[in-house]
């Protein structure tokens, strides 16, 4: 064991390779959907959205795939990330456990989010697209993919939910800063913008409709706009995987090896990115990790939700995929962590979830936010919401080794900053923040509109 | 020449010592005066104000002086902060000039302002103070003493200049989230307030208002409570230095050497931190590297005001020094990089300048933010106002650099990020943006009350 803190590397320490889980896969994989078929999509559908070596990426069973030189050039403005030791935390809790935490909101656009914008813009270039189209609620990933479009020359139109796109002016400005277009979602730009504002034309927005607006303004330009998605996909989570693949180098500079990995799942990219390398050692060379992700009480699909075919948007133009998933109608609570408020979880990470092979929990959201004042008041890192979640679950470990008399060592993935969600923390500090539990019923109702997927595999 | 990009050290690097630029100085400092009877202060009045320990490193000459370890152990939570190679700005700018930033942006707080606020808060904590007082304007500074008299376990109150309290609400939630108070100031707690407010009900404050507010609160608290100053006094620029002296090492990893270092100025103390320790090479080793200072047109202390002994601060209740001050009344326009909005210049900077050790330069508010948004553009990060007059700066000497088909090495110092200046970016970006000359008739108004020193040293 380490006496240090802050366990840094070298730029040469940089991974040349992203972990691609799916080499390792002890589950077989179940078939993506046409949403209008219902049959199994074939690269032509998917080239009209995504480039062909992300969509080979996506179907690929390499276990490495190597990093592009002109990727790791721009992964170099903040990586290698640091990964440092919460010893001020771990006073404060009194506890005989050895917390980590792997720090994101270093990079420029302050989340993970940069680690697959940066190879998707590449790619995206690489194949001629001259253009992107994306959506984004809270803003991370706007913000990563506006930066990332900008490096490689590429225009950018983002659709931000209308209601964020309000609320948080200056994710907008940052997008703009970057060079991005960004528009308020539902729009009068596309014919499911129309259709939406027709019914009302106050309507906030959602996710749903967002992404909806995002795949058809690609979809219909006639090969000139491709479309960029921020997580769930396997390509996304393995390009997330420099995270994981970085901390297992840094545990090993501390002189140790954690009992738990943690962290946030809203789609699942960041806990992907940093569990997935440490679930090849569990799988390959016989380590005994617990991997635990954490949700929302307010959006439970790992722990609430059913394992079934659904699709991936509220419009059904998205591809049908099998996933933990609380209905593709689910209207979510309007909880501050706006990165986990997705119906649905990365195919991957369900299917390893239903194996037992990782871990999940789903925290409240007060308790999740008196963790992340306390963070900041002892690590200094006014944390996201999201990350907020990782954080109260590697707190309750620290707390129950204590209580256990145990050692353990904790390792989480600090995946941003907080720096545009202090509104949040106003109405915390207030006593004015909602504690949601799961809304049985909108789960209820969510889930009778499921596809009946004939299913092949 | 490394052919790397990320300048990165281990934690055992960390500077065990704060480089003094006092032992070397060539100039006699002057005195520190008292402001209601101009003669040189004791330490028995500055003790009013300050713990002992930090009014003997104010006058200390010992080149070295030991950073506490518990001062260290906090620094390992952000330092030691990149250096990065500005490879994609080079290219952007076509330019031999070799581009290098230490990036202070990553600290918790976001600026380099917790480098001095963590060792004042523990000297504060170790003499038994059990709180401070402080003024913030954009709250960069209120952040990093709000963060730091958390970890000692000391109250703080924070005296934001009203306007700032008003636009920039998430600065002031991020102290709240430490646990200080804060006040727009003008309040009605203080004498000083009082009467500034029966003037004027309606006043929006100003940073030398809230000075003398959180001055006259430590004076008068019978010695339960102490103040704080985040620039200017030569022990602020001291704790500084960790800055230069990483980058002496990080230089060293790059296998160069610079030939001139820039920060911005406001009080004084970012750039300080980086240019004292290559002062020190210029001075005792032999070397020659221009050591650049950069200021706003609007608040151009250096370049158009005078040398010559003024208060501190607007309500002459601060000691009065010997600087380059533009008079102590002098309101300075509403420029966006609020931390470069001070009347006066730290006295220690001022000397050299004076001196010819140290050269300045005035940059406008437009050409500022263009350079900030190709910073963003290239770099990723969104620089903070303050850093954008560098980053200004440091363009420049790289055109020239391409213009004179010669090699130069530049390093600036990049003092914090933009998160909470996106206004500032958005008026820019829609054309909005005002281009501030120096007020010339507010100067020479302002000069005209300086006091009648008869100077003894």
């Amino acid at each position: 064991m380490s006496d240090q803190t802050r366990f840094t590397l070298n730029e040469t320490d940089l991974p040349k390779f992203w972990y691609n889980v799916m080499a390792d896969s002890p589950v077989t994989p179940a078939p993506v959907l046409r949403p209008d078929t219902l049959e199994p999509v074939t690269p032509d559908f998917l080239s009209v959205l995504f480039p062909m070596e992300l969509i080979m990426q996506e179907v690929s069973t390499e276990r490495y795939i190597e990093i592009p030189e002109e990727v790791r050039e721009i992964y170099k403005l903040y990586r290698l990330t640091p990964l440092i030791r919460a010893r001020r935390l771990e006073k404060a809790l009194d506890t005989p456990a050895h917390i980590y935490y792997k720090n994101e909101g270093v990079s420029p656009a302050g989340s993970h989010k940069p680690n697959t914008a940066i190879p998707q813009a590449f790619y995206n270039k690489k194949a001629g697209t001259k253009a992107l189209t994306t959506e984004t609620g809270a803003g991370q990933w706007g913000s990563a993919l506006a930066m990332a479009c900008n490096f490689f020359g590429l225009d950018l139109e983002v659709y931000m939910v209308k209601v964020s796109y309000q609320q948080k002016p200056y994710r907008r400005i940052m997008m703009e800063t970057y060079g991005s277009q960004v528009f308020a979602s539902p729009t009068d730009l596309t014919n499911f913008g129309r259709s939406v504002l027709q019914q009302d034309p106050n309507s906030p927005g959602s996710l749903g409709i967002a992404i909806s607006e995002a795949v058809e303004v690609a979809a219909t330009s006639g090969g000139k706009k491709k479309y960029s998605l921020g997580s769930v996909l396997n390509h996304v989570l393995m390009h997330q995987s420099v995270i994981g693949e970085e901390a297992l180098k840094q545990m090993d500079l501390a002189n140790e090896y954690p009992d738990v990995v943690i962290g946030c799942v809203g789609g699942g990219s960041n806990f992907a990115g940093i569990a997935y390398p440490f679930l090849h050692e569990n799988l390959k060379n016989g380590k005994r990790t617990r991997l635990l992700a954490v949700e929302p009480t307010a959006t439970p699909s790992l722990t609430k939700g059913v394992y079934a075919f659904d699709y991936g948007d509220s419009a059904k133009m998205a591809p049908v995929v099998k996933m933990y998933t609380l209905g593709h109608g689910f209207i979510p609570p309007s909880i501050h962590a706006g990165g986990l408020r997705y119906h649905g979880m990365a195919p991957s990470l369900s299917a390893f979830y239903d194996a037992g092979l990782i871990e999940a929990v789903a925290v409240r959201q007060k308790p999740t936010f008196e963790a992340a004042v306390q963070f900041a008041r002892t690590e200094g890192i006014i944390p996201a919401p999201e990350s907020a979640h990782a954080i109260r679950t590697a707190m309750d470990e620290a707390l129950d080794a204590k209580k256990k008399g145990e050692k353990r060592v904790i390792l989480f993935n600090l995946s941003g900053h907080g720096h545009f969600d202090l509104g949040a923390y106003e109405a915390f500090l207030n006593g004015k923040l909602e504690d949601y539990e799961h809304p049985g019923e909108a789960i209820q109702a969510a889930m009778s509109d499921l596809p009946k997927v004939s299913v092949l595999a």
